[in-house]
C-alpha cells in the first residue's frame, strides 16, 4: 500500500490493485522519510518521482506523458490554471522588442500593474525570473552584506527565503513559529523596541505561507514599526497573496512587495513582479550587495529613456500579462479577492465536514489561497497526492519538510471558480476513502454547497 | 422570478436578486410558451436569448462577452469540450491541400476513422458540413425521390430528421413513440412482414436521441431485418453515439452511419463523418436524388486519384481529427465507451438521489451520453438552464419542443472526466435549490461518488 | 528530370540531383497527361501525389510531414495565410451555441459581414460548408428544376459551377470563352435581347476565375440586364474576389453573392458566406429545388427568433470571422482592395520581366488576386509547382484541366504583404532556373520593387 | 526627411510624404546623437520610441498596436521567429511541476540539450532567466570576487558582459579591438605567457558579437591555452552562435557555454541555457561569489533527487524546448549550421552587390547569424531601421553605441529560410532607396539568388 524508496531515491509504486476494491478498512501508511534526520532541502517536494516504467513511457509518448481523458483538476497552489484569454494572447510569434510597440505596451503594463499592489507611488519591475529571483531582487537592491534583518520562519517558503537571506550575507534574526501558526509579531515588537540604534535594516515577511496556508497580518507589522518609529524597510513576499488576498502596499507602508506570474495572476511561470516604494528606491542607490541581472538601476535607466528593457523580455508574457490584468480589472480586483475568500471558506467547511483538521492553527491566519489539510497519523499524505493524480487526474499539493506526509494542500487561487473547486473536493473525498480514511462521501461537497449557494453572486455580464 | 417574452420574442430577464437569498420556498414558474399551439421548429432551443443590455455589452466587450472567472462547465450534449491536444493540433496556418502532405494525412485519417465505426468494409467520407448535412448526405446518396422509408420519431432530433426526409421528397412511414420511449420496433417488424414486395427502401433510425436521452437497440433492428430477409438499407444517425456508445457497423449490418465532429469526437463543429457499406455505395450509383455538394461520387473519383478532395477541406479539422483519434486510440475505444457508461451511471444515480425522474422511461433505453431530467410541474426547466449559465458558469441543455420547460439535459459525452461531472452535478444541485426544488445539497454528488469511487480505474499511463 | 506516372496513378519522382548543378541548359519536360483524352475532373489538381516513401514518412512523422525550416511561402490562391490575430481568436474551446453569447456574436457578424459585400439591403447566411456548398445554396434557394439559366465557362471553376448547375437539373445556356479570356458578354446581350418572354431565370457568373486569373466586369453585366429590362436573377461567385477586389452588391444589383472563408477573408475553410438581395429572398419563397441543409428558410426562421442557428455552427469560425473582419475594417476595405491591386500589379511586372506571358489575354481582365503564368511549351508547369514545394518551401498553384502543365499560378490574396510576395517572386525565379527556363535572376524582383517602392504607403498605425 | 529628437528624448517623425515619390536625390541625414559624448548605455538601442500619437493609438488598440497586413519580416538578431510547431507545443495550461510528468520531461531535455553544445561530459542548467542572467550564472558559479580574468571587448554585447564582470567584483584585464574586428588573441597569448603564476582564473569571450557580426575563433583560444598549459577556465557567451554556428564544447575544452532561448533555438525569451564542464562544476564548489537564484548547487541537489527543479520552471518553455530540439534534430544540427552559413553567405553577397561595406573587417570573422551593414556617412542607419518598420513591416537591428547611426543589422538566425531572407533583402533595397542611397533595385536579391539557386538542397522529407 506504500511506496518504497529505492537506493537512488526514486519512489517505486507498489501494487495498486488493492485500492480498487476500497473496502473501507483502515490502511496503515507512514511518512516515507523521517523529516528530522535530513537537511531541509530534501523535503522540498521530492517524494513524487516517475517510476522507471513511467520514464520509458514518457520517452515513447513524449508530449502526452500525462494523458488522461478530460481536464486535469489543477489544485496545487501554483502554477495555477491559465485563462483561455491569456493563452490566446500568448499564442504569438516573437517581436522586435526595440520597435515602438513593445515600449508602448510596457508603459501601459507598468501603470496597470501598480493597481494590483494598491500603490500609486511604487515603481514596478517586471523581471524575467521566478519568485526566488524576485526575492533576490528585493534583498540585493535594498540591503548591503552584513545588514541586520528580522525574518520569520513559519513554513517551507519562509524558510527558503531565510536561507537565501543568509546565503546572501545578511545578518538574520530568525523568528520561528510552529508550522501552522503565523509570524510571532510580539518578538518583532520586542526586537524593534530594543533596537534604539536602528541596527535592524529590514523586516522580511511572507504574507501568505504557501506550505501551511497561513496568512500573516501585515497591517499589524506596519503598526508595530510605526509604534516604535522604526525606519527599517518592510519587505513582503506576496507570491501567493497578491491578486488574491487583500494587499495594500501604500496604506501598509510596504517598501518592497513581490509576486510571481504563475500564482494569482494565472500566467505561466517566468515573470517576477517586484514593486518598490520611493524609500526602497532610495535605499537601492546606496545598497552594496553585488547585483547586475537583478539591478534596479539598469531598469530605471531604460525607464527614463522610454525603451524600458535592459535586456530582452518575453514578448509572450507581456501580452499575457496585459490579458491577465484586463480580466482581473473586468472582474474587479475586490471581487477577485471576495471570490478567493468564498473559495477558501468553502474549502474550510468541507475539511471540517470531513472531520479533518486545518493545519492553520487559528482562524485569524486562515488563508484564502491555500488550505493545508492535516491527515490522521496512520495515513501518509503523500499517498493522497499520488493517488489523486494517478486515479482522478487531480493535482494536489504535497506536504513539505516538517509537514511532509502529514498534510496535503488544496490550492484555490487564480483563475478558478466554484464548480471547479467542488469537483476537486469530490475528488478529495474519493481519494480519502481510497487511502482508508472513513469519510462520508458527499459530506464536504454538501457543506461547501450549502455555503456557496447562499453566497455566489450572479455573473455581472450575464444578468 | 420568471422571464417575460417581449413582443419581438426576446426574453427579458426579470429582477434576479430574489434568488440570492434562496430561502427554499417553492417558486412557481411555467413554461414560457405553450408547446402545443405553435410549430415544432419554434421549440428548437429558442428560449434563451440575450437581453438588450447583454447585446450592448457584447458589442462593447466583443470577444469576451461570456467572461466569468474560471472555466465554463460545458455539459450540453454538444458541442463538447475540446482536448488541449486537439486545440494545439488545430492551431496552425492553412496549407496547400494539393501538396502531397494533405493527401498523405487524409489517407491515414480515412483508415483510422473506420475504427470508430467498427467497420473494415465501409467507405468513410469526411464532409465539410454539420450533422444535418451528414443526414442529407446519407439520404440523397442512397435513395430516390418517392422512395418509401420507415423512420422513427422519439424526440426532437429524430423529428428533425423525419422533417428532412419528407422535405427531400421521400415517402416516409413515420413511427412515433412517446418522448422518453425508444423506437417502436414492433411496428417496424409488422411493416417489414407486410412488405413482401420490398417497397420499403430504407429504415432510418437515430441511435441515440439527444433530446430525451434514449438509446435505441440497433442490434434488434438488424435482427428484425434479417428475420424478414428484408433488403432495405439500414441508415443510422450516430451523432450522439459514435465514439461514446457501443456501435458496430459491420456486425449490425448498418449501411450508412454518421456523426458530427463536435460530439463524442470532441472537435469543433464542421465535419460530418459518414460511413457507407458496400451495399450503400452500390445504391449510390443508381440513387436519383439530386445532389452535388453531398455527392459521394465526386469523393470516390478523388479517392481513386489519391488526391482525396473534390473541394477544399479544413486543414485545421484534418489535423484536429488526427489528434482526436490518436487520443481515443491511446485511451482505447472500448475504454472510452466504458468511461461513458460510468459517467452515465453516475449521473443517473445523482438524479435518483435528487428525487427526480429520468425522461427515459426504461432502463434498456438509458443513454450514456445524455441524461434528460424531468422537473416537477411547478418548475420551468428553462429557468434551470438559464440560472446555471448566469450564476454558476454551467452550461446545461434545454428541453426541446414537447419537453420544453419540462426537462433539462446533462450531456456527458466526449472529452470529459469524473471530477468535471461531479462539479457539474454539484452545480445542478445548487441550481435546483435556487429555483425552489427541495433538493438535499450533496445528495447527488454523494450517490455518484459512492459508485465512482468503486469503479474508476487507475490511469494507465500513471501507474 | 521528369516524374513518371506509375500504374496506380502515383507520381514517382525521379533522381533530383541533376537539378542542383543547374547549369542553365534547357531541360525538356512535357505535360504528364494529355488533357484532351480524359474527362475534365481528372485534371482537377491531381498530378501532385505523395510518393510511397513520402507516405511512409507521413505515417512515421505524422503531424510534421511537411517539415522544412522556416515558414512556408503559401501562394496558392486559397486556402491562404491566416493572420495570427485570427488564429488566436480561434484557439478556444467549444461553447453552448444556445447561450446568449453566440446569438449576440452572430448578430454583430451578420451586420458586419454585409460591409464586405457593400450591401445594406442584403441578407447574409454563414453556412458551415465550402464554396461548392455556397454555390449550391445560391442555386437551389432561388431556382426550380428545369429553370433556364445563362452561365459562362472561362476556366476550371466556372466549369465546375456549370457542372453543378446541370447536375442540379437546370437548363443551362453555357457561354464558353477561351481560357484566359473573360465572359463573353455580347452573347449574354443577344440572349437577353432575344428572351422577350423572360424564360431566362438567372445569369450566373464567376467574378474572378481562379484557374486563369481573369476578372469579369460585373458592372457591365448589370448594364446589359438593365438595358434589356430583364428580370433574371444575377448570381455571382465571388469566391476569389470578395474582400480583395472591388465588389458592390447593391450598386451592381447582384442578387446572390458568395464567398468562402478560406479566400480573401483569410480564415480556415468551413464557412460559405452567401448574401441574398430582397429579390433573391423573394425568389427563395417559391423556388422548388429540393433542399434542407442549404435552405435559407430555416435560417430566416431562426433569425426571426433571435437564436440564428438552425444547426450547430463552428464556434471557432464565428470568433475567427469577427477577428478577420476587425482586421479588414482596421485596414479599411478600400485599402485592402488597393493592396491587392498593388500586389497584382507587382506580380504582373515580374512576369513581364521574366519574359513570360500572363494567361489573361487582356489587361481589362487582369486579376489582382491570382496570376496564371504561361510557361514555354518545353516546360511542364506542374514541375515548377512540385519543385517550388520540394526545394524552396514555396506553394504555388497548379494549372488545371485545359491549362494543366501549361500555366502555374501565383495567388496573391488575403493576409499577405509586399515583402512576402517578393520572397515568393525570388523563389519563382530560382524555380524557373531549376527547370531550365533562362530567367535572369533578380529581374522580376527588380521590376516589382521599382513599382512597389513608389507605391507602398506608410503603415498608418506606425507613422 | 529626418526625425527630430524632442526634449524628452522622444523621436518625433516628420512629414513622411516626401519619401513616397522617391526621386533618387541624395537625402542628407545625420546620426541623431553624438555617440562619443554620452555614456554607453544610452546607446543601447534607445533611439526608437513611440511618438505620442502612437502611444495613444496603443492605448486604444491595445493588443494590435503593430497591426499591418501580412506577416512581419522579423530580421533582428533576436528574438527570432518561432516555428509553429513550437507555438503549438507551448499553447497549454500550467501543470503541477512536482508530478512525475515534468521531471520525466526534464530528464529528456537535459540529455537532449547537451547535443546542441556538442558535449557528453557537460552538465546543463535550464535557468528561468535571459542571456544576461546566464552570463551571471556562468561567472558567479565559477569565480570569486577579486579573481583576475581576461575578457575581450569587440562590440556592444562583449562590452556589456565586461561591465557585468566588473560590477560583480572581478579584476578584469580588458582586451579591446576595433568594433568590426575579432578578439585580439595575440594579447591573450602574451598575457597567458606572462602569467606563470596562474593568476588569471578565466578567459571570457563572446563567440559571436551580435552588435558587429563578428565570430571569434574559439579553437584558437583553446590552442593558446593549451600551448601555455594554462589552467584558466574558458567561459563562452554563445548567445548568438549555439544552434547556428559550429560550436564544440568538448573538443574545444570550453568550461562554461551559454545561450538564450530566444536566439537560434527559436523559442520565446525566458530560458538561459548554461552548460558546465566537469572542471567548471568543480570550480563551483569553491567559488565564493554570493549567489542563490543562480546557484548551480541547488540545481545539482534536485538533479540528484530526480525532481530537477529548485523553483518553478515555465511548463510552456519546457514543452517548447522539446519541440524546438526535435525540429533541430529532425533537420540535423549540422544541416542547421549549413543553412546558417548559406543564409549568411547570401546576405553578404547582397551587401556587396549594393556597394555597401560589411562592418566585419575580415572574412575570417564573418558571422553567419548576423550581418552589420555600414551605411555611407550621409545616411543615419537608424532611419533605415525606422523606415523598414514603418513602411515595409520589416524589423531590422539598430546600430549600437559606437556604431549607432553607422550600421544597421540583418539577423539571419533561427527558424528562417531562404525565401524569407530574400523578402527581407528586397525590403532592405527599397528602404535604401527611400533614404537616398543609390541602390540598384534587385541587385542584392539577384546576387543572393545566384548563389542560393546553386546551393539550396532539396527538402529531405519531400523528395
Amino acid at each position: 500500500m506504500m511506496d518504497n524508496l529505492d537506493d537512488d531515491r526514486r519512489v517505486v509504486p507498489k501494487e495498486e490493485k488493492e485500492f480498487l476494491s476500497a473496502d473501507g478498512t483502515h490502511i496503515i501508511s507512514r511518512p516515507l522519510i523521517n523529516s528530522d534526520s535530513l537537511p531541509f532541502w530534501l523535503f522540498h517536494p521530492c517524494l513524487f518521482l516517475p517510476s522507471p516504467s513511467q520514464r520509458s513511457y514518457a520517452i515513447r509518448a513524449k508530449m502526452d506523458y500525462t494523458y488522461a481523458p478530460g481536464r486535469n483538476h489543477l489544485f496545487v497552489p501554483g502554477p495555477v490554471n491559465i485563462p483561455d484569454q491569456v493563452l490566446r494572447a500568448m499564442n504569438r510569434n516573437n517581436e522586435d522588442y526595440r520597435s515602438p510597440a513593445v515600449p508602448a505596451l510596457t508603459k501601459i503594463l507598468l501603470e496597470d500593474v501598480k493597481k494590483i499592489f494598491k500603490t500609486t507611488s511604487g515603481t514596478p519591475f517586471l523581471i524575467p525570473t521566478t519568485g526566488t529571483g524576485a526575492w533576490e531582487s528585493a534583498l540585493t537592491n535594498t540591503l548591503s552584506p552584513g545588514d541586520r534583518i528580522v525574518s520569520f520562519v513559519i513554513g517551507q517558503f519562509s524558510l527558503l527565503w531565510v536561507d537565501q537571506q543568509q546565503r546572501l550575507g545578511f545578518n538574520v534574526d530568525v523568528v520561528e513559529s510552529e508550522w501552522g501558526a503565523g509570524a510571532n509579531l510580539e518578538v518583532l515588537a520586542s526586537k524593534l523596541a530594543a533596537d534604539t540604534a536602528h541596527t535592524i535594516k529590514a523586516v522580511c515577511i511572507v504574507h501568505n505561507e504557501t506550505a501551511t496556508g497561513v496568512t500573516n497580518n501585515l497591517a499589524s507589522v506596519r503598526k508595530i514599526l510605526d509604534h516604535y518609529q522604526h525606519p527599517a524597510l518592510f519587505l513582503v513576499d506576496g507570491v501567493s497573496s497578491i491578486c488574491a488576498l487583500d494587499f495594500r502596499m501604500d496604506e501598509w507602508g510596504v517598501d518592497v512587495a513581490l509576486t510571481g506570474s504563475q500564482k494569482a495572476l494565472s500566467l505561466p511561470t517566468g515573470m517576477g513582479i517586484v514593486c518598490a516604494s520611493p524609500k526602497a528606491i532610495e535605499a537601492s542607490q546606496t545598497a552594496k550587495s553585488l547585483r547586475v541581472f537583478f539591478d534596479w538601476k539598469d531598469y530605471l535607466k531604460f525607464y527614463k529613456m522610454g525603451t524600458y528593457w535592459p535586456y530582452t523580455p518575453s514578448i509572450q508574457l507581456l501580452y499575457g500579462l496585459k490579458a491577465a490584468l484586463d480580466l482581473i480589472f473586468e472582474e474587479g480586483l475586490d471581487n477577485v479577492i471576495a471570490r478567493h475568500n468564498r473559495l477558501g471558506t468553502a474549502t474550510r467547511l468541507a475539511v471540517e465536514a470531513w472531520g479533518l483538521k486545518n493545519c492553520t492553527q487559528k482562524e485569524e491566519w486562515f488563508s484564502d489561497t491555500v488550505t493545508a489539510v492535516v491527515v490522521p497519523p496512520y495515513i501518509d499524505s503523500s499517498e493522497i497526492v499520488r493517488r489523486g493524480w494517478k486515479r482522478y487526474n487531480l493535482s494536489l499539493g504535497l506536504g513539505l519538510n516538517k509537514v511532509a506526509g502529514k498534510v496535503f494542500r488544496i490550492g484555490h487561487l487564480g483563475h478558478v471558480n466554484d464548480l471547479q473547486l467542488l469537483g476537486c473536493l469530490a475528488g478529495v473525498e474519493m481519494v480519502l476513502k481510497d487511502v482508508g480514511y472513513p469519510v462520508k462521501l458527499g459530506s464536504g461537497v454538501a457543506a461547501a454547497c450549502a455555503y456557496l449557494q447562499n453566497n455566489i453572486p450572479m455573473i455581472p455580464s450575464r444578468i
